[in-house]
């Protein structure tokens, strides 16, 4: 799994050559290891191609499987009313005297002209016959999308495609309960682990635009496949989807170009909700099923942070405050009485394990909270297995805590003579969390000073951001009453150890709610209710986006947020 | 080129081997040809497989290119007012003060949300900077269906396909002006000439249906590519298209079930209008083009008939009187004081030339006028070529001239001794229209009393279907003050020949009116006018349609009507 597409540059698929050949050693490897790891046989397997049978050791920090992936969510609380609809068809045959058409005669008494999908009508006729001419017919809007056997349930599709990972819902479609949730990767993740990489791959071939697309694609069906195996239904009993993702995943799938989402202005490709006929997506649901697509804000604010504020929308009431979705990218909403700004800045895949030296996902072995004390280092791994490395909501309390135990100081320099377990490797130092002698048979595990500052540089993008909100709408932080904090990697980190370093407001603690996938659930509330839907454009008309790229008040928010310590210490 | 789809039955294939040699005669061969034929190295080209290299002679009857087709229709006079409409766009590039998405700034002012087709947006961003910020919108209703350069100017296709050639007409949809029209013959032809062949080969294999809607759409396509290079366009500037075509067609080129039509009670799929998209049928025309095909009456009565009445519906005014589309299917309509009354009767190919022993298409050579006097046989060919056949309106001519001339009686028995010309062959009569040592080279050309039996079988469902529909309705012949004849063949015959032997109702000759495709005339009604789809299905919903097949009432009217002699003459 590589996050640099197969360069060689991140370093997450290292391998270890247990038994045969692989081909010679890269320049981008020389770079990547030590000669006591290439020595012991350590390699990149974007780099070794075998030269004979193999055996090789993959660590868990190189796999890409096992992640622990947030789809819980909340239940939805919302009125129940689909744009969907089933009617139970019970019809007479048709015969010399009353020769009526079997479209036609499936509708009988249903009041108004309606459509039928060109794909309903090409099984209708025969299954009307072979289901001895009782069915359930499957509406949406005034076209027919689907006629099935008498008594079938119609199931409904939420996803958030995220870059990481797509998390998936299937809902039972005549009473809005949840059925199913699951999550899988991304499958564009062999093309880039980050979304300007991946933008890069698709605007850089030919065909690169529809290989991203193909591989979300099938990475969405594949978890759909997932998900009616174990609820026990089919794809085709699916008639309603409704995906949200960023702005590039949104285009990425749509296969729509996305060269201008990388370059000044950063405009997206459409900004309003898209209603796409499954197949033409290339998704194999119900025959004239659609998939809902919620509009954009920006071109680095999606359809999944509109879902987001969806969900947390109806609870908000008038309060004033923000609704953060930290990930490689980060958006973020103030909303003040009824009014909405957001921003989104590049926080990095840091949060997420990347950039980091022993950096990992969230999978097993990962280590995810830590206390550093003078004497006393203590820390909790993912399932409590043997230390594999550090996660982000470790490194996150890694960097708080080095910071206060004054191993970093406030300009995030490790000062060497500060605690036992700063050592010197190779000239640069590094603070030991896990010495080899305690990880029976495992590696080391430090944090360097390089990792400081990939923190210090994410959490920097995220403070001058809020910053910046805050300031250019005239609110400041005392006066925010909430901050809503969504996504994956939100959910787990600790929320004293980001306000410490000053990635996150100091406010009581209890001001902070960690929702996990709100995006997921703003999905399945648009396609538990027709009304989200109807709404949702005027509402997000009234979004103002403020774009902070290349502002020089962006800029000097950034330089002063690098500083560790509480937000708002470093305010001009 | 087959009428029977390749089984030896209706002889439409005759070859003649001039060098190499072929497989052996098959028993269908041995019963379609004489001995001295069969000496003469007559074939047939679906039975006969080359053992060698070989040449053969392949007569004109045999061939299918060259069929005199009927594209004229008449000029459309009814108010230019499509469903599409073009919007010149010149729009502000997107700023980092205005980082609008490339969609929304195409629209910008347009009134209202608004619809985009996904393909158009896969191209819309590289194209707005490709073209400087300058484009043309295509919107249908509140869709966005295409967005082509500045200036370039819409084109819509109005085509009418039918069983044996599908006519097809561009439409400039700025002007509403007829650009270009042309025909070709339909590909599914090689599947049968008569439509029942079609539907057998429909539902007898599993990829049967698809493969006979593949050949409607290799047609339309090459039909539309020829068009298109006459007009100096490309496919991809067809922004809206209209197909009618009678209700098998239509569903064998959407891919329906068709066996339900074949079977009492002979209902469709689906009697309504449909709009598909173009890419849904296999249609490369604008991205996001939609295809109108209009509702369809009954299993026999389709939007072609559609079609019709709203190209005659204009003028039609108060009065009484029938609309009648000869085919191997023909449709009649009564029309008295606005209640329309549709009836459908299978009359065969005969008037198209098919199971008459000497009866070809109506290409070069095709005997199609001709005067049967005591001492004198005058007949004009299509372009004055040498005879070699005789088509649908001269074996008409024939059959009345015969009649006339007492040759035949009104039991259409041929009488020995009633002309110097009736010779007997083989033990049976037949009438010498033109001896072999008349025709240079050439083959004789015979009426036979086979061929007169067929024709009487035809015409017979003609008459009784007009007979039983005026029956039920209670109008009397007399009170018909109008005949319209559409379609091809229609357009050609000699209405008193058809009065003659009472295929016709006897009205004075002024009462007749030949409009040719008035199919594609109403089919281009429907690309010009939005007002026409919308009033359509009400319209229809009005006509009421009766069931000829298997009634009694039908039955006895049709053993009456196999007499020759005028209309009504042999009403009881």
């Amino acid at each position: 799994m590589s996050l640099c597409g197969g360069l060689g540059k991140c370093a997450g698929c290292k391998i270890r050559v247990v038994e045969g050949s692989l081909s010679e050693i890269t320049p981008v490897e020389q770079e990547a290891f030590t000669g006591g790891e290439r020595e012991a046989g350590w390699r990149l397997a974007c780099q070794a191609y075998p030269q004979s049978a193999c055996r090789v050791y993959v660590p868990p920090e190189s796999m890409s499987t096992r992640q622990r992936l947030q789809v819980e969510g909340r239940e939805t609380d919302i009125p129940f009313d689909p744009l969907i609809g089933s009617v139970a068809c019970r019809i007479e045959p048709p015969s010399l005297t009353n020769p009526v058409a079997d479209a036609e005669n499936l509708l009988g008494s249903a009041p108004g002209p309606m459509d039928f999908d060109i794909q309903v009508l090409g099984d209708l006729s025969t299954h009307l016959r072979k289901w001895n001419w009782s069915a359930t017919a499957h509406i949406r809007d005034r076209e027919v999308i689907a006629v099935s056997p008498a008594g079938s349930r119609p199931i409904g599709l939420a996803v958030d495609l995220g870059s990481t990972k797509i998390a998936g819902y299937l809902i039972d479609m005549e009473t809005g309960k949840g059925i199913v949730s699951q999550a899988i990767m991304n499958p564009q993740i062999s093309k880039g682990e980050d979304i300007i990489t991946r933008i890069n791959a698709a605007i850089q071939s030919s065909d690169g635009r529809t290989l991203l697309a193909d591989l979300a694609r099938e990475g969405i069906m594949k978890l759909t496949e997932n998900l009616c195996t174990e609820a026990g239904v089919e794809t085709r009993d699916i008639m309603d989807a409704v995906i949200v993702g960023n702005t590039a995943m949104h285009h990425l799938l749509l296969d729509l170009p996305v060269r201008q989402l990388a370059l000044s202005p950063f405009v997206p490709a459409v900004r309003g909700e898209l209603n796409v006929k499954a197949r033409d997506m290339g998704l194999n649901f119900a025959p004239g099923a659609y998939v809902y697509l919620p509009p954009n804000i920006a071109g680095f604010v999606g359809g999944d942070h509109v879902a987001v504020l969806t969900a947390i929308r109806g609870e908000w009431g008038h309060s004033t405050g923000l609704v953060i979705d930290i990930g490689t990218n980060t958006e973020i909403s103030l909303l003040d009485r009824g009014k909405i700004t957001s921003v989104s800045c590049p926080s990095g895949p840091t949060f997420e394990g990347y950039h980091i030296r022993d950096g990992m996902r969230a999978a097993p072995g990962a280590i995810e909270k830590l206390y550093i004390g003078n004497e006393d280092i203590r820390y909790k791994t993912i399932d409590d297995a043997p230390p594999t490395g550090i996660c982000g909501s470790g490194i996150l309390d890694a960097v708080s805590q080095l910071y206060l135990a004054g191993v970093l100081d406030s300009g995030g320099r490790m000062l060497e003579n500060a605690h036992a377990r700063v050592v010197k490797r190779n000239d640069r130092l590094e603070f030991l969390l896990v010495p080899k002698q305690e990880n029976q048979g495992g590696a080391e595990i430090s944090i360097t000073q390089k990792d400081v500052r990939e923190i210090q540089l994410g959490k920097a993008a995220i403070q001058a951001a809020i910053a910046v909100l805050l300031e250019t709408e005239g609110i400041s932080e005392k006066e925010l009453q909430r901050v809503i904090i969504a996504g994956a990697f939100g959910s787990y980190i600790d929320v004293s150890s980001a306000m410490t370093i000053g990635m996150l407001p100091s406010l009581r603690l209890s001001s902070f709610h960690q929702v996990g996938n709100a995006a997921g659930t703003g999905a399945r509330f648009f396609l538990s209710s027709a009304a989200k839907r109807k709404t949702v454009g005027d509402f997000i008309s009234r979004v103002k986006y403020l774009e902070l790229a290349g502002t020089p008040e962006f800029s000097q928010a950034f330089t002063r947020a690098c500083l560790l310590g509480p937000y708002g210490d470093h305010r001009h």
